[in-house]
């Protein structure tokens, strides 16, 4: 169990979340201000391993659901996020032990964090995806046998849905529609586990990792070294199985947007340092899913597609991203567990539609 | 309490269902053969008026829910109508002591009928509306005091939502989201109440007025009278409020029609018996909202525009309009309390976005 510390921590927390969330997951500002704002009242998030857990402990994992763009509006109000782990308790008729983030991502690993210090909760340091993604059921919690429902889902005007799916891939359609009935933008309790569960089901270790991400770019600049440079050494460390990859630099050329069916999608297409036509591109469906290169594929989903500002490596929402914006590319192997072929097949391209299949990122572009 | 006793009471009532819903509320197709195949096994409907009720009775209002070109597909499965009525019994921790029908209609003034023989409660004599209308929102039961939601919605698949809104505006919002998320076919428990909120707020004596309208156009017909003339007759009865009018008379010449949002979207435009140019035409939101002789509203909604056949008087469910056919339009007055001020704000023209007052039929079709 460590406690987050301060305002630097939240803050680095926040822009660790915004690059594994594949610049999905919500924009991280709201939530690092409440953070911040309960940490001065004396309410400091508390985090702990998966391990500490008893494997009866109750867990669920609570997110905000709707278009980024949307969910950059909303209010994370104290009010909202007591009632929401209050409606939880009620209806699963027993105490919450922990909170875990459905992935992490700009807001999406804040939020259990906020609502944490609200109800005195300690957060699991772990998620379901160990990134964003922009399906309720792509998730390792799902794909290694919890279930997305029974589920809670709220909005700030009070109004509460209950879904029972009989799978999660309906769970997905329910949640995403009961979503666009309230407003667009909701916050959810989902996927109730023990704490067995979450030791066998969590990608582990996620939430320590974006602390540590977000520090290192931090500590780059301020010590005036390459923060992009260090950020790639930090993260390629083969014999974890993890790997980085710089996949382009340049230039926002055209960036083609839309909010629709409650999620951001988008095109963005890049051209090199030195000018030109576009030559790179990126398709988004609230996290960058697809990364091209003169047409060739060089990174896609479940791999992490970030993009970074090139002077700060501040890593940048995908709702964000626009034109003439100076930017580097990474890209960063998904955690093994959600590179297994089972988790591929829930999270990997053909599942958003595409007619390709995954090639991991050291293997597009070594 | 009086028993629906042949296989001829259910016809007529489902003739009569589709007469005062305007055409909406579902095809009754399948809700009379579902009713039929119970009274063979000796499961007669039972309906009971709402004076028999004690005043702390427990009553749910149940429907289908969504465009009637999907409704009609809908299976009326024993399951199903069981589990929605034990899922309600379950989420409202009492037993249910009567059910009713949310609105008038084809299919939804079959459905409670047919969930009733099922779980062997008694269905009230009357609904929420007298009529059927695209909206949860737009019953007598919202309008004097009662709330649409905790409402409870499930599929054929098994999916379940208890859905808990601030308002009845929101509460058909989510309702209906609810029903796109479900594959646009949802059977629901709406409004629940005490025996003495549905004396007060509930339209009366409407189940009963389905099996009279069914049974006179049927009678007229066997005694080769005029079954149109016949029903005219019947249904303008001015000492009681209510009046009836031949809108008129001619050929189905054009139908634009389409499934969107959950509603079955429709304009129809007729041509006198002579033939000649369109001078006649209705709009549709599952129901008939609209009817205006050349350019003038000669009717609107509240009040109920159906539009039969013209040799046999057969009620025509709206979403089964098609070109040729040799129709009458009929205006019938709504019942006198969804007429008022205050119901007529919410079930009035500008309810639906016309920019024009509801005008009652007796003055625009005298």
């Amino acid at each position: 169990m460590y406690r987050v510390e301060s305002e630097t921590d939240v803050r680095d927390m926040a822009r660790g979340a915004v690059f594994l969330g594949g610049g999905g997951g919500g924009d991280p500002r709201v939530g690092a201000l409440f953070l911040i704002d309960q940490m001065r009242r004396g309410r400091h998030p508390r985090v702990m391993e998966a391990a500490e857990l008893a494997d009866d402990a109750f867990v669920v994992s609570i997110a905000g659901v709707g278009a980024p763009t949307v969910l950059e509006e909303y209010l994370v109000s104290a009010r909202m996020l007591r009632r929401l782990v209050e409606e939880c308790a009620q209806f699963y008729k027993r105490p919450i032990d922990a909170l875990i983030s459905a992935e992490i991502g700009g807001f999406n690993s804040l939020m259990p964090l906020a609502a944490a210090t609200e109800v005195d909760l300690p957060v699991v340091d772990g998620d379901g995806i160990g990134r964003a993604v922009p399906h309720i059921e792509m998730t390792a919690f799902s794909i290694y046998g919890c279930r997305a429902t029974p589920s809670i889902v709220t909005d700030e005007a009070g109004n509460v849905s209950h879904i029972f799916a009989v799978d999660d891939h309906t769970a997905e359609a329910m949640i995403r529609s009961a979503c666009v009935g309230m407003g667009s933008s909701i916050a959810g309790a989902f996927y109730p586990m023990s704490g067995r569960q979450v030791k066998e089901a969590a990608v582990l270790g996620s939430l320590r990792q974006t602390l540590d991400i977000g520090r290192r770019i931090r500590t780059a600049r301020e010590r005036q070294s390459d923060p992009v440079q260090e950020l790639l050494t930090y993260l390629d460390v083969p014999a974890q199985q993890r790997f980085a990859r710089l996949l382009f630099e340049g230039r926002i050329v055209d960036v083609q947007r839309e909010t629709r069916d409650g999620w951001h999608w988008a095109q963005v297409r890049l051209s090199g340092s030195a000018g030109g036509e576009p030559e790179f591109s990126l398709e988004i469906q609230n996290e960058i899913l697809v990364a091209r290169n003169r047409g060739r594929i060089v990174a896609t989903v479940p791999d992490i597609i970030t993009v970074v500002d090139s002077e700060s490596a501040e890593p940048l929402p995908a709702e964000r991203l626009t034109y003439g914006q100076r930017v580097h590319v990474i890209g960063y192997s998904a955690d093994p567990k959600v590179r297994k072929p089972e988790a591929v097949a829930v999270i990997g391209p053909r599942a958003f539609g595409f007619n390709f299949d995954f090639v991991p990122i050291e293997q597009a572009a070594p």
